[in-house]
């Protein structure tokens, strides 16, 4: 079962060396208490609690999986403990504010530390990970009253939340719920109605489960827009905050998953459950839009996170696991046979699979610090800033779900690889890793309405391309930078450039063909999409790679040259045999809608 | 659950109009009894065999698994009575000689067989698969008395076999096989030793279980020669064929795999087992690989079989699920809204499916007429035809066994992701089949085993090219008479004349480098055989395509001119939208070694 060790070098490279995130925090209004010395003590305290409480029952919590009976769900062994250090060491709190007794860190603080404790447990991760889209959404639209009754307790993790959307008729096309919502003399609501795939939706870890959740009134709209938002404790909460009656919600089962089975996933059922109305009658989708960007972000961790425990257990098997003798001579002649790291072929899986955490960090990384401007801008009350941040985060945030996920499915699938056979085995922890990154691609929209939401909703309709192109400036200053520097940084400069180049002309070709052709979008939107995630982690990674060639000629940290030059490496690797697939997708986004909808529904198959 | 119908229009297709098999089976020493009828009639009763009687135990077979309980497996309910079926009807032997009891049918027909068996149940298709490998290994180096011993029960299915190879610390690299076979007065060996991964190595379905081992004898050189070849049944047999005494053989614990959870994959304890040595001393290995081809055929089939299971139950879902509207406007304005088939990303996914299914399916087809041929050679005693085909064989083998498991993975994991959530969740069956085929890319040689066998020995070394050469002219065989053409065959047959060359020129180049470059085929292997994979389905295609447009414009079968266009449709979206990747395969193979091989081992991590 693989180790995990939180990658503290490597984040602090992108944090201190690369994004300095040192100077980006002076500059927030909620910043200065983020100084570098909290940042490594938030940083080593997370790594302690994923390396030594969550890792330790990722094996055990899987095989084990929930438990239900008559309604009550309780979660694996040793997981009701874990919860209670994670509430005692005031993590939920992290990136709240501190009127509702959190910490009030920046936003990007709290993904740093989802991404350890996705690696190290993603199943535990799911329960407080679940919390902070309730929490969100009561910060922005709940009223004054509402949010002192629930947030003290969700934001010091004594109670946990979640986001009750799906039904069993409609999941990605909301429009079809059904639930129902009657309001109440007292000014109360009772909601009816079913509600699947719930996250956390019941479990044994908290006092209290507080649900948002979509629904309908009398005499609303058909469609999105009648949809309002409410929220629905387990426990109906007296005016002292404390957790009281039980509230009709109840947990009618819960699902056999392929994998985060130490996560609780549950059907719930509403029985005129008392709610509460939040933010205006109607515009509950609206609302949810709002923080669906933070959410997804919060999932394309999954991708980088799976990325680095499979990475971390294949490594470790690759220098431990003798097969064969490298094919350019004896590695290991006093060995009876080389360790599997010294063949060509699986250095290849494991730079694959280093390439996507290291690069996908970074991409995540630079979203993080979007993310806390655009909550700076909240706190400044600056629209202007906030419009052009939301923007900002809006066109990374489908590339980041979409693409990360996807990645984040091959290197979990290539970590088995490397184990041969032996990684199909449950008991050496990359079956799961491989089971549990599955669900990524799936929820909180899949991959493909992560590729309509970019190639529709935030190129064409939303900028006009104009997203493309702020992000390619980037690449084209660093490419500039670098254009004939010698070594690897020069060429991948230049490749840097082209893509840029590249990227901007796919984008106005299928702007000008979308136009006359209504099927275009969804024929080239996954791919377009892909095509645009490898050429943004090519940029990451060569922005790296320029960082850690500066370090190096500059003679700094001399204790470190051995990690900058892996960093100029894994970057060469990626754009000698990865970045090379952005043609095979831009190819396919290219090619006529016709060779998808021409086909007759019935022809698909002749059974 | 996907309810698994044979696909037996396409099947036909291939045997009567693509491939000729009725010619083909015409001019074979053991071809005469398959006319069209029989094969019709197989074709028909495997079919009904696999939809009535084995997939309906598929997903209840994964959610039970195997028990293990002191030493005895028992397979998940419904297996045992299932097996009774398949013995009863004869269909262990289709393919084996009449003298054992077998009906002495070509081999293709039992691939047939086996690509159905698999999709509807590839657990249960396990047990009686492995026998194939156990039979074919004693048909061809055992004595006439062991066969006469073995064989009856065998060929009947009332026994079944294993083949014994990998031990705890070796797998690919059977140098290291430790297990010891001490030689007895009566001619007989006691064997001692440790075998893993073994399926079908213990279980309820048989009478006797014989095991094909692999050993040493005192004395045997180290490494691969050193080995050799034993048969050790689990009940030592009588003179007159029963299974008598307890072999000292146990299974000591059975693995918590992934997937094939109704499969029993075994840790085989040898106590001095009794066995007799089969072939030469210290030959073992040799014998092996001589039906290494065949059984690495036998998993290629599992690509196409989960392919095939994994589109068909997507195509059901995406013609049943509503949601959204299609880009292009409503396809059913009756409906509250369209069904998923009426994506255009949608369309993307099954078309992925059905190109790997009916492109897979022809590799196999073909690759199963040289197994036909390349037997036929024996029974004629022709040598010169023998290595030929058994050349051609071993060029398809690789191919076809690492770039369709590959492929197999993908289709599977489509198929989920067009479920969305539901994918994840058992009861649809969606997930098991990507479990399933998960196990295909590392069991009979991992694909990066099959790439260096690909173009280390089968390209590089064996032939200096020119199987691909022999391979290739076929392409361009195809591509001039179609050279002209309007329409979608001329825009393949363009595309099929460029690869060829281009396949050509990148083995070309890859061997002049080769030569001062011992890293580079380690190097480029598997993107070379992804590549290779990726071509040869195309021409696999563009041919199922040029056969379907000569039938149309001949008006033949004008009943089936839909399938027909199908054929061209499908093939159409596989040159647009998925042979591009073989670009982005060929761009890595090339790259430099040096960006796999410059990092230090100690620099892939600092944890």
């Amino acid at each position: 079962m693989p180790t995990y060790k939180a990658p503290l070098r490597d984040m602090r490279f992108l944090i201190n060396e690369v994004l300095d995130y040192p100077a980006h925090y002076a500059g927030l209004a909620n910043g200065s208490e983020a100084t570098p010395e909290l940042v490594d003590a938030v940083l080593e305290g997370a790594a302690t609690l994923c390396e030594e409480v969550l890792a330790p029952i990722n094996l055990s919590g899987d095989r084990e999986g929930c438990h239900f009976n008559a309604g009550e769900v309780t979660t694996p062994a040793g997981f009701k403990e874990a919860y209670r250090q994670f509430v005692d060491g005031g993590w939920q709190g992290l990136s709240f504010p501190t009127e509702y007794g959190g910490q009030g860190l920046p936003t990007s603080l709290s993904l740093f530390k989802t991404e350890m404790m996705g690696a190290a447990n993603w199943s535990f991760n799911m329960y407080p990970g679940l919390s902070l889209g309730c929490i969100n959404t009561l910060l922005r639209y709940a009223t004054e009253a509402q949010k002192s009754l629930y947030l003290p307790s969700l934001v010091s993790g004594e109670w946990t939340g979640t986001m009750c959307l799906t039904e069993p008729q409609c999941g990605t096309d909301l429009a079809q719920v059904k639930t129902r919502a009657a309001p109440q003399p007292d000014g109360s609501y009772k909601l009816t109605g079913t509600k699947m795939f719930i996250s956390a939706g019941e479990h044994d870890l908290a006092g209290n489960i507080v649900h948002i959740v979509l629904a309908r009134l009398p005499d609303a709209p058909a469609g999105t827009r009648g949809i309002s938002l409410f929220v629905v404790p387990k426990f109906l909460v007296a005016i002292d905050g404390s957790a009281g009656q039980r509230n009709t919600v109840s947990c009618g089962s819960i699902e056999h998953k392929m994998g985060i089975r130490g996560s609780a996933t549950a059907v719930l059922n509403f029985d005129e459950a008392t709610g509460h109305l939040i933010f205006e009658p109607n515009k509950g989708l609206e609302a949810m839009f709002t923080y669906m960007n933070t959410a997804r972000i919060g999932i394309a961790i999954q991708g980088v996170a799976h990325a680095e425990a499979s990475f971390q257990g294949a490594l470790a098997y690759a220098k431990d696991r003798r097969s064969m003798r490298a094919l350019s001579g004896k590695k290991e002649p006093e060995a009876n046979a080389d360790s599997l790291i010294w063949h060509a072929d699986v250095r290849r899986m494991l730079l694959t699979q280093k390439a996507i955490a290291e690069g996908g960090r970074a991409m995540i990384y630079a979203a993080a610090q979007t993310a806390d401007l655009m909550f700076n801008a909240t706190l400044e009350n600056d629209q202007t800033n906030y419009d052009r941040y939301d923007n900002e985060l809006g066109f990374y945030t489908p590339i980041l779900k979409g693409f990360l996920t996807e990645m984040g499915l091959e290197a979990a699938n290539i970590g088995m690889q490397v184990f041969g056979g032996h990684g199909y085995i449950h008991e050496h922890g990359m079956e799961q890793i491989a089971r549990d990154a599955r669900i990524s691609t799936l929820y909180e929209g899949t991959t493909g309405i992560q590729a309509l939401d970019l190639l529709g909703r935030k190129v064409l309709i939303g900028t006009k391309g104009k997203c493309v192109r702020e992000f390619t400036r980037l690449m084209l200053r660093l490419a500039r930078a670098n254009l004939f520097a010698r070594g690897p940084t020069g060429t991948m400069a230049r490749s840097i450039m082209k893509r840029a180049v590249e990227w901007n002309l796919l984008t106005l070709r299928i702007m000008l063909r979308a136009g006359k052709d209504r099927d275009l979008v969804g024929s080239a939107s996954v791919d377009y999409l892909m095509y645009s995630g490898y050429v943004m982690m090519g940029y990451f990674l060569a922005l790296q790679a320029e960082k850690a060639q500066t370090l190096l000629l500059n003679g700094k940290g001399s204790e470190s040259a051995d990690f900058y030059r892996a960093k100029i490496q894994t970057a060469t690797f990626y754009f000698d045999r990865i970045l090379p697939r952005a043609d095979a997708h831009r190819s396919s986004a290219l090619a006529p809608t016709h060779s998808l909808m021409q086909m007759d529904n019935a022809s698909f198959a002749f059974l």
